[in-house]
């Protein structure tokens, strides 16, 4: 029995069930295999437009977004909020719907509050425009494309032919840092634990608050646990994914010092002898050498994923953009 | 007998004729349908360049003239003003010349002085380079393709399968807000004039000054009235353009507060009972929610057409675009 | 016998031999004559990515470079610095690998420091990733692209149908001003000198120091003289290159004022009168009017070469990333 995708907007992992990450897995591998040929463009968008919606900058993902429109050959638009009408008084409602009226098939939006993604969303069914939303980042809520392909990267090295979520039941992910500000870690705890993985947080106990304790989806045998020590996290795992860490915190007295901080929760290949022999180390950029992760760790192919992560973005989002794109077409 | 386009550049329409402008309906017309496709794009600039030279900076416009022209299949080019050579030093018709010694064969020009654009034509003009000049708005002297596109939202409606000048004779139009500073207000002037309209201008007196009575076509039946006062403007009115209200103004002690503004020529429910059952509310945008207009009459599409305006303006732009463009080609 | 194109990265002229200047300006002309059909495309680059890493802002070459790609067909990054990682902590070679991962095939490197397109090469070939690096400009260093383009417009003015370095053999070329901080003078000096002709340094002794009299390859007959005086510089010149005056350098206590500058140095029609009869003047622009060169003179297409260098740019460009763009797939 197929399962069929209906997913109309990414917005959060939150409830997402475990055949429409097999989905994105699957479409994401065949893209991968795209973007190893010479000529890397498929004609799967032509004509549409994707709207990149950037209200908090970022040139390293909406690079990633670009490069994934681009290569299913569709037409992008970018705002760039800098010199645009939201300094005119404009409200946010408003610029979306100044680019739906365009003729936008897909916005990604990143925005620093959370929510906003959603309501742009909602606002675009009640009007029947049948756009579809796609949250790039929105405050501290979540980052579904990060974690996607945080899910994908992990699952292709676990069976590159054959990448899905139930090569991670019982595999420990550690994952190490500021958890409370990051939508990134957010979004993993979603997938990861509906991947039924055993999801390991670390970090101080200003960042990794016990209300976390309760986050996750439990219903295929995915669990959390929280540690304000490294050693109990890494211990025999599979992977550890890291997190940036905002040096704004610091002066929220959230932390004493980087050099506190890389002491008792950095990355070092000491500290990854307490983890499985072929454990990898994730980050989803950019780094703070030398804070999050020792900086020649960084650098070492056998250790870490980080440059296959960026690589997989660019077919984990061409995988999204092509499943809601065609959603539509239906 | 048929009319033929000739004109190379877009700079005013204060010297346009009605048949200029039954041309850009029509074609306007037949790219509006190619925008209901789903694939979106004809092959009609196929290997040109448009270059957009924003020295004022508008992502909103810039984004419809740039989405134009992706849909015509051009090449584009964005000069962006923040990191560019005026910085350095180098003259605005310096910097059009380096555009066009790349191969430009369009220039959509934004500047905040009026006559800029002209300036630029003539030069290439006197050049012989066979570049086309297209105003994208200039101080406070003329935004045609605004006007062109405001035009084509009213006559499509009032007859969608063949928009046309002469459905605006005798008309009402009312024009209501800053018309002192409104470059949108002047080519709107000389277009729904030249249409026959009856064109009805309301404000403040700083902001309606005397001088604009003598404005206007009335060689073909269009007339223009000044008043400072609302309601005999909207009296009967068919359709009602408000402008966008700088909140600079009121520095420039030329507006006591937006909230008087608002009661004395706001755009309300109750005012409009005074206008046509039928009648249609237009803004250029971006909007002052609660300031020209009620936020929520703006929502409302059976009164307002400022979305249609939106998605109309990518139709006008892509007919202008390539009736310049094609006229190069004979 | 042919001579082969195998140099992978474009960092600088200073080891470059005559046959490899002549396949650039040969492939260049065969460019230079696409850009004058109608349809300006071809399909050289389909489907692979450019990106433009620019460190410093240009939006003068950054255009140049874009239209370049987007002519052979080539999909395009910008990264812009305001708005990076950058200014999150990210080092520049983490920024490089981050577009390498993301499938970058062509890396177009500007930055303020000498060096770092090398420094980016290096590290590409010593990850094998078979990335070329193309140097907009660094620091004080080179600028090859600029002397190509120049190279190319004086030798296609030689021999249009034949552009080749064997034409400069014996010819007299002024360059004059800033040498010391240009790097374009640089780039210059390594590619006449290596054509054979006789190269001609003037400026302030501030701005021309000694230091520059060993520059240059001389296993061609080429030569460099330096001279702080304007006149020997010009006497008999076949082409005079004008730099660019940083106004900065007044600040440095380098020149004394931009009129004494142009008292002393600046081209004028009187001091052509010291050159050959068919003098031309070229200037890597912007163009500070009446400080480098007289106004008038720089309009004068009789003498000035300056707009033949702008469109000269974007099909000498065309030629080195088809170049380095078609080795890959050899």
């Amino acid at each position: 029995m197929q399962f069929t995708w209906t997913r109309h907007h990414i917005l959060a992992l939150a409830d997402w069930v475990p055949q429409e990450y097999d989905i994105v897995l699957q479409t994401a591998s065949s893209f991968r295999e795209v973007l190893s040929r010479r000529t890397k463009k498929v004609p799967a968008l032509q004509g549409r437009v994707v709207t990149n919606l950037f209200f908090e900058p970022s040139t390293r993902t909406r690079s990633s977004f670009e490069l994934a429109a681009k290569r299913l050959s569709a037409d992008i638009l970018n705002f760039s909020p800098g010199t645009s009408s939201i300094t005119k008084g404009e409200t946010i409602l408003d610029t979306a719907k100044t680019y739906l009226a365009m003729g936008t098939d897909i916005m990604v939006i990143r925005h620093q509050q959370a929510g906003v993604p959603n309501a742009i969303a909602q606002e675009m069914d009640r009007l029947n425009t049948g756009v579809s939303v796609f949250n790039a980042g929105d405050g501290q809520h979540e980052h579904p494309s990060q974690a996607l392909l945080d899910l994908f990267t992990i699952t292709s090295l676990l069976d590159p032919e054959n990448p899905r979520v139930e090569l991670l039941r019982g595999k420990k992910i550690a994952i190490v840092g500021d958890i409370l500000h990051s939508r990134v870690a957010r979004s993993n705890i979603w997938s990861l634990t509906a991947a039924g993985a055993e999801v390991h947080l670390a970090g101080p106990p200003t960042l990794v608050p016990m209300l976390f304790a309760s986050m996750g989806d439990r219903t295929h045998g995915g669990q959390l646990l929280l540690h304000w020590e490294i050693e109990p996290a890494l211990q025999d795992a599979h992977f550890v994914m890291t997190l940036r860490l905002q040096k704004e915190r610091m002066t929220e007295h959230l932390l004493p010092s980087l050099r506190e901080y890389h002491q008792r929760y950095g990355i070092t290949r000491d500290r990854l002898k307490l983890c499985q022999n072929d454990v990898k180390v994730l980050h989803p950029g950019p780094v703070n050498r030398g804070v999050e992760i020792d900086s020649d760790l960084m650098d070492d192919p056998a250790l870490s994923l980080i440059s296959e992560q960026v690589t997989n973005g660019v077919a984990v989002r061409m995988a999204l953009l092509y499943l809601i794109g065609n959603l539509k077409a239906s």
